[in-house]
């Protein structure tokens, strides 16, 4: 009896040395989201205050759109949209960098910081995706945003990603971050 | 022994239901805002849902300013605002009653039900603050709200209004609601 429950607890070692050396779920190796099913308050404060201060003075400028650059007609629950993350994180985190009114300089300051590590975070798991095939959905998604990016005005490229701020965070995000569980 | 405790208990009686007849406070007596402190969730949820259906399409057309139609350069703690809060609320709910957009409808039926509820617990508030002598910076705000409000266009007014929603609620009429505590 006592050798059976050593061979049971000499197995489990093993098993956990492994799974720990060798992951099982190879496409999940190096794709830790989970933490950004939440941002911490101290983070979305950020992001509310350079909302905030963008808002403020926005409409002293031009900043109509002839399209709605984050726009989809579907729900992100319904595909794999680390791809669409990717991108949004990547264009929004330029953009905020290089906001150059002197006045919004101080709130700017963390927000393209905390994106960067999120994008950093994102690298490998949009590393996993590139092997494949995008829904047309997706892709006509990706062409739209890639189209937008080169046709619409500074202001209203600014102003888009301001107001997209939070959706991108608590919704895009948040969702790649529940995986398949995004409901 | 008996005797005593019965005569406290019938000067409670009496005190209780004399305060609620006769308030003390006179000048506090129809100006109960304590409630405002901190909207319900869910109520503050109709709010965010139609900002963010609003800021979803509103770059699609022309909004610009010429002025900051709710800037002020002083502290809402500075002044007492109830009068401020007023015309926030006044103005507000007659643009939300007013946006023309379908889409908009739904999302834009229960805030002004909202509004107008806080509106009328106000007014006897502000009857009282009507017969004081405003400060010179409370004038000059409300000078420089009511041009606005005359010469910037509809396209500004509404913007103007959405983006300003969440700081009538959350600061102006949370600072009133506190009243000489608003720090």
């Amino acid at each position: 009896m006592v050798n059976v429950s050593y061979k049971v607890l000499f197995a489990l070692a093993i098993w956990t040395m492994t799974t720990e050396v060798f992951p099982t779920g190879a496409e999940r190796t190096n794709c830790h989201l989970a933490k950004y099913k939440s941002l911490p308050p101290r983070e979305l404060e950020a992001f509310k205050k350079a909302k905030d201060k963008f808002e403020d003075m926005m409409l002293l400028s031009d900043q109509k759109c002839s399209t709605r650059i984050f726009h989809r007609n579907w729900e992100v629950k319904e595909l794999s949209i680390v791809i669409l993350v990717e991108k949004e994180l990547d264009f929004t985190t330029n953009m905020l960098e290089n906001i150059e009114d002197p006045s919004l300089s101080k709130v700017l300051s963390r927000p393209p910081e905390i994106l960067t590590q999120i994008r950093g975070d994102l690298r490998d798991c949009t590393r996993q995706t590139h092997s494949h095939r995008h829904s047309r959905k997706l892709n006509n998604w990706l062409q739209n945003f890639h189209e937008s990016k080169e046709t619409e005005t500074p202001g209203c490229l600014e102003a888009s990603v301001i107001l997209n701020l939070f959706r991108l965070l608590n919704e895009d995000l948040r969702c790649t971050a529940y995986m398949e569980l995004c409901v």
